[in-house]
């Protein structure tokens, strides 16, 4: 079913052995009071408890340890300003290799220290994409670096793919999984996975309705770009890639959007029910249980969590908005 | 060794059996961030993932489940505007008899609607310890209901040493456990089943500087009261009891104190580090390692987090102070 994909399940099989030292197995938490809110058994699989607080630190491990040793030798380079820098340069760090990780000079300082905590000085460059493109084929040209893209890479597809092969092992009678998609590294990962290990499962996308390049892909049949990037869940901004959009136009079962106000109280709830914290992209999925979850109702419901980096501001906003109600 | 204490650490084994269907086995989780920080290992038991969001859950439901059948039909009562309020109507539900939660009728909503969501109407008195005190009385003569003291009961004491057995079951070689002391049922039940199960193990208390009680009753030999009541610490207000001083002054290493900076400064760090919402009372083991850290580094140490009941206002302000750093 899946040899027409980049990946199969064997690739993310092997993905988690190549990993496994260098990655938490992640707990899968449920929370009796959204169970019973939700009148739906949802089981987190909670990837803001990984390296670097989010499932970027799997495709990036396996990325990176894929390589060959002539390839490792002249390092990586990405563009990124999110979880996909501090993972690669954390995986780099792992196989000591160097670590060439492109931001916007303006990139927010925590963004910033997060690279350089693992000891990799961001190269910068000006907050536009084309000078992104430029500077990072600047540091290729110079350095021989192979380019780590978020999630248009088989390597890193299949890494991410191995979050949900545990949450399939560690939750019996799973009916569906909702996994919030952006770029769609850690959605088509789950697909390819998942509609391998259990071909009945039900796999939803989770995506914000600010962002819902991915929706109307599935409908035009092309890869469409979001019209606008300001929803909260950052993470989600992306448009999908060419190895992405094939996987998740051929197995996900539905893609179901969110508006912005289901996104915020889902981050309070999983917070202040759950007692996690997890950035409005991570909670894109609750929220999509809390805006369209009738037909989960009696179900078990997994979800993948995909991280826990709010800045302190954002959460103090939706704590006063959650506060309020 | 425990055979002069009220309970043994077959009472805590019991415990596990008797309230397992009940309880969630709640997960240990390891934050790279924190370990980094520290330079040690530290295992959080996330008992702010328990039912009712705190480790009472146990301590009420071995209590509950062990009367016979005759005291149960004339249900139980208590006096208690925290989690064991909320934690011992819980348990009633469950076993389908009455429970009496004595509170004061200024106690904030949300923890009125914690007991009402079981099922419980509160019974309200005046907010002293008097008038507390003379309507538990009332509430016995009138029912014959059950009194569950909140720490001061060996069911209770052995309910929630069960938490204890499995962060040692969970985890291999702990060097050190360290655990909040309020009454002192948490600590008295870890204390009892941990040095059973390996004697060689530092048990450690964790108690803020503004309710050093457990550390004045230590050094004078008898139990002593809290001098001021204003600890962010809310859950650590209480002197100890009668069945609780003499296990930990018997079995503990040592009560090590820290001040409302620290315990502002943990419960921020396992927000932003780990990811995990943890009241301060929870928080104050961390803030330990954080103030008194040197003698644990290179150590394996487990951490026993209480709960995570914590008002957003509180918390906002925590975020607030977090922020500014």
């Amino acid at each position: 079913m899946t040899a027409r994909f980049c990946i199969t399940l064997d690739d993310v099989r092997s993905a988690a052995i190549r990993i496994q030292d260098s990655i938490i197995r992640t707990p899968v938490v449920s929370s009796p009071l959204i169970n019973d809110l939700l009148h739906t058994e949802v089981f987190f699989k909670c990837e803001n408890l990984q390296h670097i607080g989010a499932f970027k630190a799997r495709g990036a491990c396996n990325a990176v340890f894929s390589l060959t040793a002539e390839e490792a030798a002249a390092g990586v380079v990405t563009h990124s300003s999110g979880n996909h820098a501090a993972a690669l340069a954390r995986a780099a760090s792992l196989r000591n290799i160097a670590a060439h990780i492109v931001m916007p000079h303006d990139s927010a300082a925590v963004k910033i220290s997060a690279v350089r905590g693992f000891g990799v000085e961001p190269t910068f460059c000006e907050p536009t994409a084309e000078s992104r493109q430029a500077t990072a084929e600047q540091v290729m040209a110079d350095t021989g670096a192979t380019f780590v893209h978020p999630y248009n890479d088989a390597g890193v597809i299949a890494g991410q793919g191995t979050a949900a092969v545990e949450l399939f092992e560690d939750v019996a009678r799973l009916d569906a999984v909702i996994v919030p998609v952006g770029g769609g590294g850690l959605l088509s990962g789950s697909l390819v996975a998942l509609k391998a290990l259990k071909p009945g499962i039900k796999v939803f996308a989770a995506e914000p309705k600010w962002a819902d390049d991915a929706f109307r892909s599935l409908v035009s049949g092309r890869i469409e770009s979001p019209t606008r990037y300001d929803t909260i869940a950052d993470g989600l901004r992306t448009p999908l890639g060419s190895l992405t959009f094939p996987i998740i136009q051929n197995l996900v079962d539905e893609i179901l959007t969110v508006d912005e106000d289901s996104i915020r109280r889902a981050t309070a709830a999983m917070l202040q029910m759950g007692k996690l914290l997890v950035e409005p992209s991570g909670a894109v999925p609750l929220a999509v249980l809390m805006q369209h979850g009738e037909p989960f109702r009696g179900q078990r419901v997994g979800v993948i969590v995909s991280g826990g980096n709010v800045d302190p501001q954002t959460l103090q906003e939706i704590l006063r908005e959650a506060a309020l109600r």
